[in-house]
């Protein structure tokens, strides 16, 4: 198959990757993972019926006709057990969170009492039962499935984990990944400056991208142009669950990636899909391997990676949610098109009169890697788009790192 | 100062809290950390004119007239150096981002030719110079300042620093941060339980909230109501950067933190807040440390973590956009507003004919963390706002974490 749209390669790629297995975590190092597991509340929470704020716990037909005076029996803070019961014509003075005594049905708030001699108090307003009483397991009651699994945890479900006590739960396992890139013409990070070459900024780019996804990749280096040497450094990489190559974006290369891998055992899918940048992009699997072959064009490799790999990486992850956030947008300036192929077209947002403007950052060229340095997402560009004109709305995929601002956003 | 609106609170802290110190890191270790060094470019990148495809480079007058005849000179791949001038009537094959060959001053791709006998080359088409030609410096010239101080690390980011060679750089120093909890109602995670006591979740959200900022912090435990114990306490978290504590819901708690907190030389610049969730909310300094006292509801202190303490964090560690991404959505249905203090409403997020709908998500008690853990943001209700109907717009502000979806988003 050559020359998918997006979406079919995405149902190829869905087709054939699915969840790896499960591992066991401890709560601390569980941040951004997937629960594999469903969690069950154990026990009620409130686990009695407790006071919402700080005030005095009575009966709250004892307020009728208030102002009225009650006796103080006792005070419960948070975390004592009340000590005695609470009769007509007493209270008890509580704080927020101190389970309620027996016989009170209501809280009046310390705001609405006044205490003239010690030892008494006077409401100065009637309640209602119930009033300020927070009944037990209003927050959760024992065998509640709290959390399901598929659940990618975030703070606030660490929060929840943290509440039923899950110490240690079952999560879906992170893909092991090894990136590879492949070209004579490349330079590694650590070698002298050779002005003949071109520096290796694909291993670092996709290394980074994966470790946004908490995925910290094995790098095996650069791949000469030659069979032999490729055909090493290609067994070594289907040891891992994912082998991302980079390069081979010299026709000859090309040629021994592609036969290297198909002669290992890859059975390739697809090799070119309609995105640009990402023109050749190759996808294959063995029974142990995810096999992705990236363009050499750095912006094309990280565009690849967005698109096609994150999403893969994220549904073997056990993410329901596979895809980058898109919201809408106002082209600020005309664009031209090149109808033909889905266009990822780097873009900054800013926000004018409650709108998103979507600004294409400089050149791009996918060798440019500085504008996507400087962008906050891609503006998509349909094939059969014939050109966009200023104040057009467009459709822009946001970029995960990039979600923050610099003013707080929001009237008060 | 008490009951800041929330703009003013962040004023008072923005005036008083700074960017941290700088220190060295390695490429590999930099994701998500900010700039704070310039980065020049190493060398002109391409560091010679190079071919933008697979083809034949040649002298662009040569082809007027097209069809005609070339000589093919040599072969040129990426990473190898020309070996021949092109004369006039003689092209060289050449691959995407080789060198150019003296003499030719454009590139026919391979699509555009036929090779009727082995060593010649028809040309179907005439072309122009510099046809398919990136000059020299096209991305970077040496020298140039690829990279602001300031620049937050995305994966992008870190594309171009390998493409440099930055391989060790100055960024700011991520703050050292211990996390307090309070109450004698608290049980910690690892205690047995005790029907009759709380967990602890504060303390673990929180740590999830810092985790996700890539700060990794120190956890102190829970300091029971006795102020020995808890001046200890506060004593060991004063030798941090940052300490946060939460709890001390119930009166005596508070005011036991509040004077340990100014009896061990904490300035405190207010201790309220006009938000809600999160009323008491205590913000104060030392010489070398940051105090926040959060509340002890779970809720309201992930709220205010997310209002106050992760952008202080962010400034902290350097970064220029410290408030997260907001947006405008529709508001599937009414909701009651509680006039007086900005409210955070926990909300989801869909989107519907090309606008975000938000939807509430279940109950706002300020103790019912699942509603947290099912929200993708919080919609942000102003203080006057006497009721909001559905299909009003509203501001939502967006958690990171969440910035996933299940479709592609856009069309092809």
């Amino acid at each position: 198959m050559e020359n998918l749209k997006a979406s079919e390669a995405q149902r190829v790629i869905f087709a054939t990757v699915g969840r790896l297995g499960v591992e066991t975590v401890g709560l601390e190092a569980s941040l951004g993972r997937v629960l594999a597991e469903d969690i069950l509340a154990n026990r009620d929470l409130p686990p009695f019926d407790v006071s919402a704020m700080d005030g005095f716990a009575l009966r709250a037909a004892d307020s009728i006709g208030a102002p009225v005076t009650l006796a103080v029996t006792e005070d419960i803070n948070a975390g004592d057990l009340p000590q005695r019961a609470v009769n007509s014509g007493q209270c008890a003075r509580i704080m927020t969170g101190a389970p309620m005594p027996p016989g009170a049905d209501g809280v009046i708030k310390v705001e609405d009492t006044d205490e003239p001699v010690p030892g008494s108090v006077e409401l100065k307003v009637a309640i209602a039962v119930g009033n300020f009483v927070r009944p037990r397991g209003e927050s959760m009651h024992l065998g509640d499935r709290v959390l399901d699994a598929g659940t990618t945890i975030t703070p606030g479900v660490v929060g929840v984990l943290a509440t039923v006590k899950a110490t240690r739960f079952a999560v879906y396992r992170r893909p092991r990944v090894a990136i590879l890139s492949t070209g004579d013409e490349l330079e590694g990070l650590n070698d002298p400056v050779d002005p003949n070459k071109i520096p290796d900024s694909n291993t670092y780019a996709l290394m980074a991208q994966l470790q946004a996804l908490g995925i910290e990749p094995v790098i095996l280096g650069i791949a000469r142009d030659d069979q032999v040497e490729l055909e090493s450094y290609l067994q070594r990489g289907l040891q891992f669950d994912v082998l991302l190559v980079s390069g081979g974006s010299s026709a000859g290369v090309r040629d021994y990636v592609r036969s290297s891998i198909e002669k290992l055992g890859v059975d390739i899918k697809f090799w070119r899909v309609a995105t640009r940048p990402g023109h050749p992009l190759a996808f294959g699997v063995t029974d142990t391997t995810v096999f992705f072959g990236l363009p050499g064009y750095p912006v094309s490799s990280m565009v690849c990676m967005e698109q096609f790999v994150i999403p893969a990486l994220r549904r073997m992850m056990g993410e329901q949610h596979p895809y980058r956030r898109t919201l809408n947008a106002r082209l600020a300036s005309a664009f031209a098109t090149n109808p033909g192929r889905t266009e990822f077209v780097r873009v900054q947002l800013t926000q004018q009169n409650g709108e998103f403007v979507a600004r294409p950052t400089g050149s791009q060229s996918s060798v440019v890697l500085l504008s996507m340095a400087k962008a906050d997402g891609f503006m998509v560009v349909p094939a059969a788009c014939p050109g966009l004109a200023a104040g057009d709305q467009v459709t822009v995929q946001l970029f995960d790192s990039a979600a923050w601002q610099d003013h707080m956003g929001f009237e008060e």
